[in-house]
């Protein structure tokens, strides 16, 4: 893409209200626009890479058999009177409105009610389980205090998973499936390295849940880690009786603040017993559903990313959910600059070509501010010295490499 | 996809409460599941059909150089009052909720407003313009009545563009362009010879707005045609002078029921003003902006679609935005069958194997029910009279393919 036709300006200020350092660099950088605290437009780089991180957590969803569909944000009062979360004393994010025609709608800050609700009509036999789907949606909640950017949202994008098992078996069986996709979506995005399979509360049917926490100065969870025996528990189950189900003494744990990424949560029968889900077992008995429920905070992943991969310049994106792979900036060689650009676009690589009219250091600190990884320069000086110079995002100093060592470099 | 792995069953009746034809064969087939009036959920099949539609209009908007992003369904009530359309009674279909932190929020109807207040940020010179953004997102209107199935919803996806042009010339020469995109949408989404680019009502701007009005028994609207001239006129502005303007009579026209599946609107420099986008042009002085939007109702087209291409066993739908090109019926041949179907697979061919445990009646019965252009039966009455059973689903006859036909069928 040509940057000339990117209408997002990069800013040197990000509004005074934003108190929040990841949503003040996608602010300055172009990513996104704040609508309100914890509501933000995806501009066209922020869509590019809710994108990337979207088909990297979709990839690892289908390789473990579950199927994409997607929800409404209505939703009925009736799916939730059944399991009592109707009630603004037991949930506290409702968004609610009246409707015209009469009664009332909530605006979807979960999809569990109605995911059982509408399984009724799908699962009535043995032969009807296992049923795995996910989506990707946007959940919106009436937060009181939305101060953290990306990383707390009135409304944001969730990947949400669930699983309906015949028994406690195949329950868990794909429970450890996604939890095994969950570690793999947070290597690939980049995140592998301090993200932790957290302890977590359970709730009637389990002692424990697992959160998926990643360190991050921005985050609101405390967890107690041990790198090494790749341990981590959340705050609110370290205790005595915790500490001895997991071997390990306090003593050897670290304490960190973390973001919480993602949660995985085991209902057992308790939610298909509320609201009736049964299907008949072999013996024509009523069985109740296994359900699990698997989230991962897609925006709020980009929230992270950028708290915690950026310097003094801007943003500094793994490789694999950046916008772009290159940065091609031009001074004064936009004859060679379009060639290089093509040949790229026909290889297939995604490049963003900085060909505004605007001095070269308005360029070099858009560039950084953006932090797409590899930064391209073409003017009459590199070409003099042999071709492009060429520098990551992560790097200090820039080399000149000739063209065909460009494209070696990103084959 | 095996169909055992699609959790959704078919079902003989849909529910009583569901009045539209659309909504009864999509409900039936599996496709949606209805949360209540006007909110469906996308089931896996209407996922992948929605995705299909989605994409066609993604790369017809590509075509004309706009950008996608994608907008919050929460908006601030300041960014409407500008405008006047904050009130209940200048726009009688917002949902609103109160805010636990204090004040209101809207969830989006429309985007007219925020997408105009953000451009604020970055439309300043007139080197800024043009700029053309389009999103996919979710509308949400509090409708009276929707009784209208996929037709009319209180909640649904559209593909709304905006273009911001720093004056009339070059807004109406893109206006032109975005109306050659949604001709070519419209064709290759199956619905082109019924579609007609339709005079509406304008604004204070302009006499006529224009929108894309398909015939549809189950439409709202009443539209008057005349096939030859390519000429169709809304009843809203059918009277005399719109017949002068366009050179043709009343008895020339056609009165049919239309659906309106598109819209075009000229906003001229009338929001722009309201709201204060200005540019500083080649002079210093400040000009406001020319404003159009552009909208396609995605799910609206599905249902159109499901209204108007279906038989009495079923839905048939368009070959490009079909779920699945071919949907294998395997009778005791599963061997067979799973040969075929992997070589489907790996040539990249959409297919969907009935490889369900249940009687071949209703393997077929489902199959025209769910309305994938092309069946493909295999069992060893087929084998044994050379190879597969093909009908396409639009076909009353099946006959009996070699396997390497099917290859050239699908090619």
């Amino acid at each position: 893409m040509k940057q000339s036709q990117l209408f997002t300006k990069t800013q040197k200020e990000a509004p005074k209200d934003e108190v929040s350092k990841n949503a003040q660099l996608l602010i300055r950088a172009g990513y996104v626009h704040k609508e309100m605290a914890g509501a933000y437009d995806l501009l066209p780089l922020g869509f590019r890479v809710v994108d990337k991180i979207k088909q990297i957590v979709r990839e690892e969803m289908n390789a473990v058999g579950a199927t994409e569909f997607l929800m409404t944000s209505i939703q009925n009062k009736n799916t939730w009177t059944d399991t009592n979360r109707w009630d603004d004393e037991i949930v506290d994010v409702w968004f609610k409105s009246d409707l015209h025609a009469g009664g009332q709608v909530g605006f979807g800050w979960s999809h569990e009610e109605p995911i059982t609700a509408m399984m009724k009509n799908h699962i009535h036999s043995f032969k009807d389980l296992p049923v795995y789907v996910y989506q990707f949606q946007n959940k919106l909640r009436n937060e009181l205090r939305a101060k953290a950017g990306l990383m707390r949202g009135r409304e944001f994008i969730m990947k949400d998973m669930y699983s309906f098992s015949i028994d406690e078996e195949t329950h868990n069986v794909f429970y450890n499936q996604a939890m095994e996709a969950y570690t793999k979506s947070f290597e690939r995005l980049g995140l592998g390295d301090d993200t932790f399979i957290t302890f977590a509360a359970g709730g009637a049917f389990t002692e424990f849940s697992h959160e998926f926490q990643t360190i991050c100065d921005a985050g609101e969870d405390i967890t107690y880690i041990n790198r090494e025996k790749n341990i981590a528990i959340n705050e609110e189950v370290l205790n005595e009786k915790t500490l001895k189900d997991l071997g390990i003494t306090e003593d050897e744990l670290e304490k960190v603040t973390t973001a919480e990424v993602g949660n995985i949560f085991n209902f057992g029968t308790e939610k298909c017993e509320q609201m009736n889900l049964y299907f008949d077992g072999p013996e024509g008995k009523p069985i109740p559903v296994h359900l699990g429920s698997y989230g991962i905070g897609i925006t709020r992943v980009m929230g992270v990313i950028a708290e915690k991969m950026s310097d003094e310049n801007g943003l500094v994106w793994p490789e694999d959910i950046a916008p772009f792979r290159i940065h091609l900036i031009s001074i004064n060689a936009d004859i060679e600059a379009q060639d290089i650009y093509d040949k790229l676009q026909e290889s297939g690589v995604e490049v963003l070509w900085d060909d505004r009219d605007v001095r070269p250091g308005q360029k070099f600190a858009d560039a950084d501010l953006i932090g797409i990884p590899h930064r391209v320069v073409i003017s009459p000086k590199t070409i003099e010295a042999g071709g492009l110079e060429y520098k990551k995002r992560t790097d200090a100093d820039a080399n000149i490499i000739s063209e065909s060592d460009l494209f070696q470099l990103v084959k």
